[in-house]
C-alpha cells in the first residue's frame, strides 16, 4: 500500500441503488460514511435484505476510527445491526439519525455494545489522522448532513443524499455557504450523489405539498382522510398535521416505523405538535370521522403495511368505506408499481376515494440537474466521483460534470471495490479490496448464495420430483420404490398417467443400471434424472427439477 | 335463461389487464368479440401465459356464429390457439389482424383446421340473429376496429382499443361518422374500453413520434442508430422507416416477432417501402454503420430479445457501441421497470447513447379522457359498461359517465363471469357463468393451479429438506437412513452442523414413533414436518417445505 496517499472506495452504492457505504484511508486510520442495506433484486427469491461485504473493513478492524452518517434512511444505516456483529467502532451522527438507529439497534439487542455520538451540523470530529465536519443539507429526512473530510492530502467533499430546499419546512436549508467556504478553500475530490441526474430543473420545495394538502382538505371536509408516505419523511409528517390542525383535525397514527419514528421525532423535538392533537388509534372512533387524519404507512403498496391491511380489511381499528379518502403521498419506487396499484384497486372496491401518484402530494428528496450543478459550482473539486446511482445515473453526472467544464480525465465513474489513490496533485485507480452483496434471510447472514438462489428459481419455475427407491446391489434388486413425490410440478390427481410412467422409467433405468452392475450411485442417480428431465420435457415443455434419493439396504 | 332476452357477460378483461373477451347471447346464437390472453402476475411462479376459461362457450359450442376480432394484439387474439382446441368457431377479421393470427396458428399447427374470414372497416356480417358492423378506429396497430351488433333488442356496441388520431399514418381517422349514425339511431348498450381513464386530454398523434425521430436522426447523422418498438405498431415501424428513408439510411429489422409482423404488414400492403431500403441484417456492416437503422424487438426489456441480447453482447450480427444510439420507442408496462432499467444500464457500459421513456419518441394507444367523452357522446347509449381495465380504471370511467349525464343506474360496473340480461328499455344484472383464468405452463393449459402455485411459492422462498428413511416396522427400526437432502435452503458445506441436527431429530422423531408402536405413514411424517420447521425455523427464521418420505422394507 502506497504511503502518504489516501485511498477512497465505495464498498457499495454504485451501479446499484441502496448499500451506500464509503471508505476513506490513510496510513494506519480509515473513517467510513454511511453502512446501509439495499432490498433484494426480484431474482433474490426469499431474501430479506442485501448489506455490503465488510470483509476489507474487518480485516482493518482497529484502524477505523468512527463511523459517520449522512442521515437516517435505511440505505445508509440498515446495514449496522449486521455490521456491527464483527466490527465495533464509535458511530458518529445527529440527533434524529442516532435516534431512529437507537430503535434499530435496540431490535437487534445492540443497545449497549454500541458507542453512539451525537452530533450537529457545524460540528466537526477528530477521528486518527482525519478531521470530519457535518454540513446540513436538505433531504426526505430531516436532520441530513454532508461530510467534509479534511485528510492530510486534501479536502474530500461527500454530499450524502441532498436536495436544495429554499423554503424548509424546518427553516434550515442546505448550508450552501459552508459549502461554498470548503469551496474556495479547494477540494481535492467530491463524492456527490447522482439519483435524480436524469431529472431536468430543481426539485420542488417539500413546502408545495403543504399547499396541496391544504387544497385536498379544504375540498374533502366531510371525509376521513388517510394519508400514506415514508415514515422518515418527518417533514411531510409536520405537514399533514399542521395542515390537520388548521381544519381543526385530530391526527392518529399507525403503522409501526411511523409510530416509532413519529415518537422520536416529537421526542427530539424534530416535530412539533400543539397539544390535545395528536390522538390515539383506538379513539379515532370518539371524534366525527370528518375530523380525523390518520397517518400511515404502505405508501409503497409493501404486504402487511397498515395501508395494506386497512385496504384488505383486515386492519383491527380502521374500516374504510365511501366515508374516507386516501392519500398516496410518494411516488412507486421502480418494482413497486405493481404493488401500489393493487393496494389502489382495493381502495376503490370500497368505494374509498383516491388520490395517488400525483407531483402535488410529493416530492422527490434527492437533488435534480440543476441542484447537482450548484453543488459541482460551489465545490469545484480538482477530482470527481459521482455515488449513489445505477450505471446509467453515474455516468450522466460524469457528463454533467463534463458540461460544467470538467477534464473528463478527473473523473472516476468506480465499481464498488475499486480504489481510488489520492496525493495532493494526482488520482488514480490502484486495485480493488473485497467488495460484493451478503444475502440476510431470516436470521441467516450470508448463509444463501448463488447456488441456493440457483435452486429456489428452478424450484419456483418447475418445481421439483423426488424419486426414493431402496436397492439392493448384491442382490441386484430394486428392494423398495422407487416412489414418486412432487410439488409444485403439476396437480397429480389430474396427471396420475404422467406419474405413473415417471414411476414406471425410474424402475426401468435403477433396473438396467442393476443388471448392468452399476454400482455408483452417481451414476445411477444422473441416469434416473436425465431419462425423466428428457421424457417430462417431452410432455410438458417444463423441466422439473429431479432429486434422486438412492439408499442401500 | 330468459326468453327473448339479450345476455352480455365478460369472460375477461374486467378487473384485469388483459385476457379480453366479451360474450353476446340471445336464444340460440352466440357471438364472441375478442378472445385475448393476459401475462402472468409475478407471484404466478413459472407461468408463461393466462387465458380465459371458456367452459361457458365449450358448453354452448353449437350456438357461437363466430368469434370477432376487433384487432391484432395479444391480449385481443392470444387465447385463439388453445381456445381452438375446444371450440371451432368461425373467425372474422380484418386483413392485418388475421395475417398476425395466421402466424400463430401455423405455430400450433391449426391452420387447416380453423376458419378464418377476411372483412374490412364497413363490412357487415350476419351471424345468427346478430348483424356485426366493424366500424375503423386508431389504435397503435393498424386495422383496428369497433364493433356494432345489431341485435333482437337493440344495438350494442363494443369500441375494442381505440384513440382518436386526427392526423393517421395510414389516412384513416376513427370513423366517428359511423359512429354517430349508430349513436343517432340509437345504442342499447356500449362496451367501451378505460385503459387510458385516468389520464386528462387527449392522447397526441403518432404522427408526432415521426417528428420527433426527425430531430433525433438529424442531431445523431454520426451514429448507427437502434430503435425498439412493439413489433406491432405498424404504424410506428412505417415512420421509422419513412425518417430513415429521409436521411438516407437502411434499414435492417431483428427479432422474430418484429420479422414476422413487417413481413406479414409489408406483404399485406400495410406499409410501404422504397426499394433497396430494407436490408437483410446480415448485411448491415456492408454499409457505413452511420447509414443503418435498425428495428428491434425489446422494448419492455424482455429478456433473451433482441435487445436484450445486444445489451449483454449476445446478439450474433450487432456488438454495439459508443458509435451507437439506441432509441426505446416505447413505455414501461407496470411490472417491466426493473427489466427496462437493467438494458439502459448495460447500453450505457458499452458507452451507448439511450433515448428512453421520453413522450416524444412515444404515444400511447388509448384514449385518455377527453377521447373517451367523445365516444360516449357520439354513442349516447341507454346502458353502459366499462370494459378492459383493472377496478379502478372501470370506476373511474363509470364517474366520467356520470360526469356526463348518465344515469348511475344505467351503468354497469361488472366482474368477470356476470351476466346481464337486456331487452330494449332494461338491463339488469342476471346471474353468473362459469369465468376465470387458465394457466399456460409449457405444453399444459390448466394443469397448474392454486396448489401448485402455493407450493412453488413455498419452495422459492425457503427452499426444501427431503428426509428419506426405510423402516422395518415389525421390528421396529429404521432399516436405512434418514438421509437428509436440501435444496433452496441454505449452503450445505458451510451448514454441516445443522444439517446433522436435522439427521439427528428426524432419526429421534422416528424411532420415538416406532417405539410407541405407530405405524400410520401420516402421522409418522406429520411428526417429522413439525418438529423440523420447529427446530429450523427457531435457528434460522426460515420455514422451508419439508419432505419426509418413509417407506417400509
Amino acid at each position: 500500500m502506497a504511503k502518504n496517499k489516501l485511498r477512497v472506495m465505495m464498498l457499495g452504492g454504485l451501479n446499484e441503488i441502496g448499500k451506500n457505504i464509503a471508505v476513506l484511508e490513510y496510513g494506519e486510520d480509515i473513517v467510513v460514511i454511511d453502512c446501509g442495506l439495499a432490498f433484494p433484486d426480484e431474482d433474490m427469491l426469499g431474501i430479506d435484505l442485501v448489506i455490503p461485504d465488510i470483509t476489507y473493513l474487518e480485516k482493518n478492524a482497529s484502524k477505523i476510527r468512527g463511523i459517520f452518517l449522512t442521515h437516517g434512511h435505511e440505505d445508509h444505516i440498515g446495514a449496522l445491526p449486521y455490521v456491527l456483529r464483527s466490527i465495533n467502532p464509535p458511530i458518529y451522527g445527529t440527533r434524529l439519525t442516532l435516534g431512529i438507529l437507537e430503535n434499530k439497534l435496540a431490535e437487534h439487542k445492540l443497545t449497549n455494545k454500541t458507542k453512539l455520538i451525537t452530533v450537529e451540523a457545524g460540528s466537526v470530529v477528530n477521528a486518527g489522522v482525519f478531521k470530519c465536519e457535518f454540513i446540513r443539507v436538505n433531504h426526505s429526512i430531516a436532520d441530513a448532513c454532508a461530510i467534509a473530510v479534511r485528510t492530510p492530502v486534501g479536502t474530500v467533499l461527500h454530499t450524502g443524499d441532498f436536495k436544495l430546499d429554499v423554503s424548509p419546512i424546518d427553516g434550515s436549508m442546505m448550508d450552501v455557504t459552508r459549502l461554498g467556504e470548503y469551496g474556495n478553500e479547494g477540494v481535492l475530490l467530491l463524492m456527490c450523489e447522482s439519483t435524480n441526474v436524469e431529472r431536468s430543473g430543481f426539485t420542488p420545495s417539500e413546502r408545495t405539498v403543504g399547499h396541496s394538502l391544504d387544497h385536498i382538505f379544504l375540498s374533502n371536509s366531510d371525509k376521513r382522510i388517510i394519508i400514506a408516505t415514508f415514515s422518515s419523511n418527518v417533514h411531510r409528517v409536520q405537514q399533514i398535521i399542521n395542515t390537520s390542525v388548521k381544519f381543526g383535525r385530530k391526527v392518529a397514527v399507525t403503522g409501526r416505523s411511523m409510530i416509532n419514528v413519529v415518537g422520536a421525532a416529537v421526542r427530539l423535538g424534530y416535530m412539533k405538535v400543539p397539544e390535545n392533537v395528536l390522538i390515539d388509534l383506538n379513539d379515532i372512533n370518539k371524534y366525527p370521522s370528518e375530523m380525523v387524519t390518520v397517518v400511515t404507512t404502505g405508501s409503497q403498496g409493501e404486504p402487511m403495511s397498515a395501508l395494506y391491511r386497512m385496504a384488505f380489511s383486515d386492519h383491527s381499528q380502521i374500516e374504510l368505506s365511501s366515508k374516507d379518502l386516501v392519500v398516496l403521498s410518494s411516488h412507486a419506487i421502480p418494482g413497486n408499481e405493481l404493488l401500489v396499484g393493487r393496494i389502489i384497486n382495493e381502495l376503490y372496491k370500497r368505494g374509498v376515494n383516491v388520490y395517488h401518484d400525483n407531483q402535488e402530494v410529493h416530492v422527490s428528496g434527492h437533488a435534480c440537474k440543476e441542484e447537482l450543478k450548484l453543488m459541482h459550482n460551489l465545490i469545484r473539486p480538482k477530482f470527481f466521483m459521482p455515488i449513489h446511482g445505477e450505471y446509467r445515473h453515474l455516468m450522466q453526472h460524469k457528463e454533467l460534470a463534463e458540461f460544467l467544464g470538467m477534464d473528463s480525465n478527473n473523473i472516476f465513474v468506480n465499481s464498488t471495490g475499486d480504489v481510488l489513490e489520492l496525493d495532493k496533485n494526482s488520482c488514480k485507480r490502484a486495485g480493488t479490496v473485497p467488495s460484493g452483496r451478503v444475502l440476510i434471510d431470516g436470521y441467516g447472514v450470508g448463509d444463501v448464495g448463488n447456488i441456493v438462489l440457483r435452486d429456489r428459481r428452478h424450484l419456483a419455475q418447475d418445481g421439483l420430483i423426488v424419486v426414493v427407491a431402496t436397492v439392493d446391489v448384491e442382490e441386484k434388486t430394486i428392494a423398495s420404490g422407487p416412489d414418486i413425490v412432487s410439488r409444485g410440478f403439476v396437480y397429480v390427481r389430474e396427471a396420475e398417467e404422467l406419474m405413473e410412467e415417471v414411476r414406471r422409467i425410474a424402475s426401468k433405468v435403477l433396473n438396467d443400471a442393476l443388471d448392468s452392475g452399476v454400482t455408483e450411485w452417481t451414476q445411477m442417480k444422473n441416469s434416473v434424472k436425465e431419462n425423466l428431465t428428457k421424457y417430462l420435457f417431452s410432455k410438458t415443455k417444463r423441466k422439473p427439477m429431479i432429486l434422486p434419493v438412492i439408499m442401500n439396504v
